[in-house]
């Protein structure tokens, strides 16, 4: 089908070859983004006006909800009903290795041999704001290539988290009964960004409680009234499919909401600030890595320890050195 | 005691009596730090040579662990053995409301009582970096104030509260029996961070198992050899108090361990560095606020959404505009 892909492929070549359907230029070009290798950077900016056109959902719920079940339900849905798929799974990571935890998951095996269906787990590399940009970036090739949807994968907590979730068209918070008052807190924090609720398990005795919790908070909203749109409230046992159609049909009603009341083209607006953000916020953080990594800013931080300077003026100190830096 | 606080009170003037013991004023120096008042950056710095000598403790564990409590029972052993204590809750937060969703726990009531405890509940403002900035602060206040133990409580998860995490002295990583696989692998990720390992719920049927996964995954981290410290594993059951006293024991044993290791000093220059880079981003942050909160950008992003120009372009255009940005 494709001619061989050098192993030295510039982010240009790879970006041709992704555009005529080359699924290993899209994970070779994942790579070179994650790493932020700097022609990448280019590609991105070439690859972008090709792209807009898949619907971009985030599943995002707290530890033990069952979400990456449910997310491969929906792929697999999707599929039947002849839409090709990319899920971009962000895991937390340890800020040490580098490396993602949860990593590509066995119970998506099955997924895995549908050439229609392109997964990818993000780890964080230790940069705030880092994650951010490179998953909106990942969205984006995985858009550029066609996918018809595409799915974000988060743990619903921590700010970049939200940040990503955010960055979706049509956000699924998942929760499920049972699992204490902390999550339950960290999902009232996250209700807010919901388009759609899953009560996830809904077979467990609790979930009736749980939709009518959900209910309430959701009358106390003030989201729907400017929006137009209330969440509706799905529920669904991930592990055996039930559910699940009726939410990919509950998509599918969120995302022709967005286009009839013009909200689409706001939304993407806001999704369009955040990406932004992102990408400066990345570029930042490289910037302050480069500058407190010399030895002469480590002496100043010992000189810190021993209280004989203050850590706000050094880091008026900093604030101006990472301006003046150039490139990158 | 005091004379009464005049209600607009300038920063100073709230040092001045902060550091003479006043609670109220050390209350309202928190807030004034969290709100980012102009006048509150300049009394932090002349306050920082009165800070260091407290022990930091970081408290952190996923959601269901009772970490909570097992933070509220570690202050009233602390309390028993004569130390004063600070304790910093850092809640998963509404980007929305800005508002602390847990709030002050009703189980910390009997502690709220006694005038040598002082608890704060951290709200994230929906700010990037903005968190641990304001932690920092906060927890250098009430080093100031004179408190011996400050613990910040954090929920193990996502890239903020890593970094608080790692602000600490001491950081204690809460564990629980039978909490599923996602949360394993949360608790796998902040594992590196950990100088004391605690069991919770130690009576449940499973903890002898996770006590036995902790060692094997200790052996295989590469932390201990370098810093000659080998966490302990300290099993508790913290509704009953149980296992408490031989943590608080073990936290002295940490803190010893790095005064005569000389790792205190190499850590605390690390925290410094951190508290460095928190301030540094929160002040970036702030001026990306401020930059794309303009009608002209809106309109940028809105030409972005329509595919006219690229979001990589126009974030090079925001870099400059903030590193140009002065002052705020």
């Amino acid at each position: 089908m494709t001619t061989s892909l050098p192993r030295n492929a510039s982010a240009d070549q790879l970006a041709e070859r992704l555009l005529a359907g080359d699924r290993l230029a899209l994970a070779r070009l994942i790579s070179a983004v994650e790493a932020g290798r700097p022609d990448a950077r280019h590609t991105l900016r070439c690859l972008f006006p090709k792209t807009g056109r898949a619907h971009v959902v985030g599943v995002t719920g707290p530890p033990g909800s069952g979400k990456s079940t449910l997310a491969t339900r929906l792929a697999m849905t999707y599929r039947e009903r002849g839409s090709t798929v990319g899920i971009v799974a962000v895991d937390p990571t340890s800020p040490f290795t580098g490396g993602a935890i949860l990593g590509d998951r066995v119970r998506m095996m099955e997924l895995h041999s549908d050439p229609d269906v392109f997964m990818r787990s993000m780890a964080t590399r230790g940069v705030m704001g880092g994650l951010a940009r490179s998953t909106l970036d990942v969205v984006l090739l995985l858009d550029a290539f066609g996918k018809d949807v595409i799915m974000i994968e988060t743990v619903g907590v921590g700010q970049d988290e939200v940040e990503i979730a955010r960055a979706a068209d049509s956000t699924v918070v998942v929760g499920v009964p049972n699992l204490g008052d902390d999550i339950q807190a960290i999902k009232a924090g996250i209700l807010e960004i919901a388009d759609i609720l899953v009560v996830n398990k809904a077979d467990l005795a609790g979930a009736d409680r749980l939709v009518a919790d959900l209910r309430t908070m959701l009358q106390l909203s003030t989201t729907a009234p400017r929006t137009g749109w209330t969440p509706p409230i799905v529920q669904t046992v991930a592990t055996e499919g039930s559910g699940v159609s009726e939410l990919v049909d509950t998509l599918a009603e969120h995302r022709a909401h967005l286009e009839t009341s013009g909200n689409w083209r706001v939304r993407r607006a806001e999704s369009a600030r955040r990406q932004v953000r992102a990408i400066v916020e990345d570029r930042v953080q490289r910037r302050l890595e480069a500058v407190t990594a010399g030895e002469e800013w480590q002496a100043r931080f010992a000189s810190i320890a021993a209280r004989e300077q203050d850590p706000y003026s050094v880091a008026e100190e900093v604030l101006s050195a990472v301006a003046d830096l150039h490139g990158q």
